[in-house]
């Protein structure tokens, strides 16, 4: 049987991984610096960090895509196959990659650690428990909850508001029921009732706060300054009020340490951090980011989202609180997904179809002219489909170099590294010879409003913001406690430009309208809703776990 | 500083710790069969089980103690300080041992790996995260009410009676708040509303099976006998039904694998498995127990609470259902808690008082008593305290003499092994010259009630048990399901033999009252309660979450 048609779960099964010690040691990261998880798995410890403090970084590349579509970009895979591609051509690459968490794996089939010949593994070690960081920002979480509850049970000496606090429970798991409940029933000795939800953990600020945390110190701090909520005064309730801080950042002294594993061809992976891409900034952990940076000559790593979603909170909020400086951006797309920007209906997307490429050709040219806004070198990655005619294929091409942008085909899904080795040596070439000019798009100290119509005018093409009277209210309020001075995470439909998912390509003259603006404190970004994001997915009416299963050797079936 | 003033995480902090291979090698498990959890704790395979097969099991000792008081017994330094000196006087001895949850951490201070220099290692994390053993079963036991949740939205096919479902969910955390919830409001899109609550990790029926199942695919049928609730017809649902059980067990493939530690001496610890001692059987898990007898020449285990009730679990359930012959049985007794069972105030412990004393040897009296109708060797062990004087020293060993049963002081907790040396070699000579006929001491086959009035008149000394209406109704219930065939499992407070917890010492003709009859139908245990057990936590107005903290180097501080 070709390798072409095993299933991913079948593939990373018959990977050849090497044992994790001796990727750490063909890698730069020694021994004693390794906390082992089994064979495959390790944390790194911070000795790592100090002993290369003084090392100068590698370079820098994110791997963003175009609006994403049904059709599906493969931005993971392309990520993961270019870190090996790089491999194969003798560079010292690095990858550094979000963390999946647990809960959705019951939902709907589909893991997160790449496709193909392009994984990361063991993949279903990293989509199960991992090394634990879900379970530690979990409890972190529940902590907090618990002494909010048990603060006010005890007499509420700081005069919480209980119809005003803003922080909930997590769980790991897509659980609808959760969604909205009533705690404390049951009389005197359970304490006070009140509304309350339940989050899935990933929505946590807490993971926020862990992607972009410095050090062990600087979460603690940053803990320390998560809002739960207000007092009757209306004035902010931080976790530092409730002195729970530390008690939160002694539960993640593990997790904050970066998570080792390897690709199917055993190029080194850093898996640290996996926070929303909504409601937060959907990239891996600084700490990952950068211990990758003095480890790797490149260090390939990604955002979630479309390049206008994640890579700009990359560049706003990662790279400007982290003091990166990144080098390049690869733009992922498939001239499946362009075709339905221009226009197709995913059940027609078997037949050719040259002008409606060109025409959703817009939302890529869209997505690199904002990179370039940036002052980034950009590379457009297509991943190839089988159903791609030459006449696709040279289309593209021609709008790509007619738009001015380097482009380069890949095969990595089929062929691993090896299908990708024209797409990393074009990234080296530009790395090699283009200089990046990276700066935010806004200055931080700006009003909200002022930074939010830079997003929308030069990032979305839209004519500006509509500000919800409520949303107003709230931006008011941020204003009075100081609060506004920090970036904007956008919380918007990926799909779009604009805040209707099914207006695609690169719409113009159109207002995104804000409804809710809320701090994250603690994580340090202000995020602005478009609509209401869900925060706690439910199961479908036949979920994946009903065909999971474990035999007696301990092989799972069922799970990809 | 002597180190007889140091405490219990400054004496850990400061142990002489050996990598983990390294007490595998000394202890007989090949390198091959660890999967380490960074360099000092580590899960073993079931490899080595499998190697060790034919190989004839060691002498299994189970510790336990008089009924506990306000004084404190150290049953636990007890059983490690056993470990340690079989280990100095040249024995290979294996400790088997309950596995701490995270959630109480954070009430009142106090840890669960033993005390003084009588400890097991690395305590801190042994009472954090460990090896992830609990959050495994956190999200196994969630997956399971999602599934109750997501099947009654999407149609309840199996019909289940809302109103009767018993599953709960679990969080690792004391919050009083949880204990009785509202969930799935929020209208259509968040299923139907119900009543529900959550109880504490180690409270779940998941934790009760990893106990007492043989291995992963004994697990998963267990799992899938579970109750969830019934249906609208009174019918019995299961998990086998919502057909979640496969995906349960694979989410506990590594927590099913025992996990291997160190004491302060480097005597090899397995810490597996920690339930509830009243609603479930209070001891470490079966897989544990069996490894630790491939491997050791003599196991040291220990179960929950005073004899009555924690030995009586360990024999009628555990070695029952899991084929155990354990060959010799330890109580731990003290003089400060023979003098409360003696009547004695807890403020007047320092005083000398022989007379108290030999007044409350009723109590150990009657503990050793039902080790023998068990058909079980024992030994006194005495934990000597400072205000302990030569008088009450002399008046209780003369009382075991006069008994008939072999006595031995040890002072583990000031000197570790060393102070247990006497304590070890009379254990030994137990066992190399008596023989156990252990049997449990009723027919699982018989009546609940022929059951418990067993129990009452045999184990408490008591007359029998009156059977409240509601539990009566119950009980009918389980016997016309065909589910009353099975051990029982008492939940009755710890500190008496009767279901008053001030009747100290040894009554006699008393009733005992059961209000409460619940089947345990995966782990295959019939609950009966005398009293509301609490099966979720609060935190203290000032918990010890509010003094911990770590600092920049990740050393901890308050958790002790």
């Amino acid at each position: 049987m070709s390798n072409k048609f095993k299933s991913d779960i079948e593939i990373a099964q018959s990977a050849n991984m090497l044992p994790i010690s001796e990727i750490a040691k063909n890698y730069g990261i020694l021994e004693d610096e390794l906390e082992h998880y089994g064979k495959y798995k390790a944390k790194v410890s911070f000795d790592a960090m100090k002993r290369l403090e003084s090392k100068e970084d590698g370079k820098l590349v994110l791997v963003t895509a175009i609006s994403p579509t049904p059709a599906g970009e493969g931005k993971s895979t392309t990520c993961i196959g270019l870190g090996q591609a790089l491999n194969k051509i003798g560079q010292n690459a690095y990858i550094a990659l979000r963390e999946p968490s647990l809960g959705p794996v019951f939902g709907v089939k589909g893991g997160a650690a790449g496709g193909g010949h392009a994984q990361v593994v063991p993949m279903e070690d990293i989509n199960l428990h991992f090394t634990g960081d879900m379970h530690a920002i979990t409890a972190a979480n529940n902590l907090l909850s618990a002494a909010i509850d048990n603060h006010i049970h005890h007499g509420n000496a700081l005069r919480i508001d209980a119809r005003e606090i803003v922080w909930k429970r997590v769980v790991d798991m897509n659980d609808r029921a959760l969604r909205n409940v009533v705690v404390a029933l049951g009389g005197k000795v359970c304490g006070f009732p009140r509304q309350d939800g339940f989050m899935i953990t990933v929505a946590s600020e807490i993971m926020a706060i862990l992607c972009l945390a410095q050090d062990l110190m600087d979460l603690k701090e940053k803990f320390g300054d998560i809002i739960i909520g207000y007092n009757l005064d209306g004035e902010p309730v931080t976790a530092r009020d409730l002195n729970v801080h530390g008690a939160m950042a002694m539960l993640m002294k593990d997790a904050i340490k970066p998570n080792l594993v390897q690709t199917l061809e055993n190029t080194p992976v850093l898996i640290h951090g996996g926070p929303f891409a909504n409601i937060a900034h959907g990239c891996n952990s600084l700490i990952a980011t950068k211990l990758a940076l003095k480890l790797g000559d490149v260090v390939i790593t990604e955002a979630g989202f479309g390049a206008d979603l994640g890579a700009e909170k990359f560049l706003d909020i990662k790279c400007r609180k982290g003091g990166l400086k990144p080098d390049a951006v690869v733009i992922v797309a498939t001239i499946r997904a362009l075709k339905m920007h221009g226009g197709v209906a995913k059940a027609d997307l078997g037949e050719e179809n040259v002008e409606a490429l060109k025409k959703g050709f817009v939302n890529l040219a869209k997505q690199v002219e904002n990179m370039r806004k940036f002052g980034l070198p950009v590379l457009v990655a297509v991943n190839k489909f089988v159903s791609d005619t030459q006449a696709e294929v040279d289309a593209l091409i021609e709008k790509c170099r007619d738009f001015g942008v380097e482009v380069s085909l890949n095969e990595c899904w089929e062929k691993g590294g090896e299908g990708g080795v024209e797409m990393a040596e074009k990234l080296m070439h530009i790395l090699n010879t283009q200089t990046s000019h990276y700066a935010p798009i806004y200055d931080e100290t700006k009003t909200i409003d002022e930074k939010l119509n830079t997003i929308v005018k030069e990032i979305y093409g839209g004519e500006g913001v509509i500000v919800e009277p409520a949303a107003r209210k709230q931006i008011k309020k941020l204003e009075e406690l100081g609060l506004d001075k920090l970036p904007i995470c956008m919380a918007k439909t990926q799909y779009s430009f604009t805040d209707d998912p099914t207006a695609m390509g690169a719409p113009t003259g159109f207002h995104i309208t804000i409804k809710d603006v809320r701090v994250s404190a603690g994580a340090g970004f202000i995020v602005c809703q478009t609509s209401n994001i869900m925060v706690m997915p439910g199961l479908p009416k036949v979920p994946a776990a009903n065909n999971i299963d474990i035999d007696a050797n301990g092989t799972i079936s069922g799970l990809f």
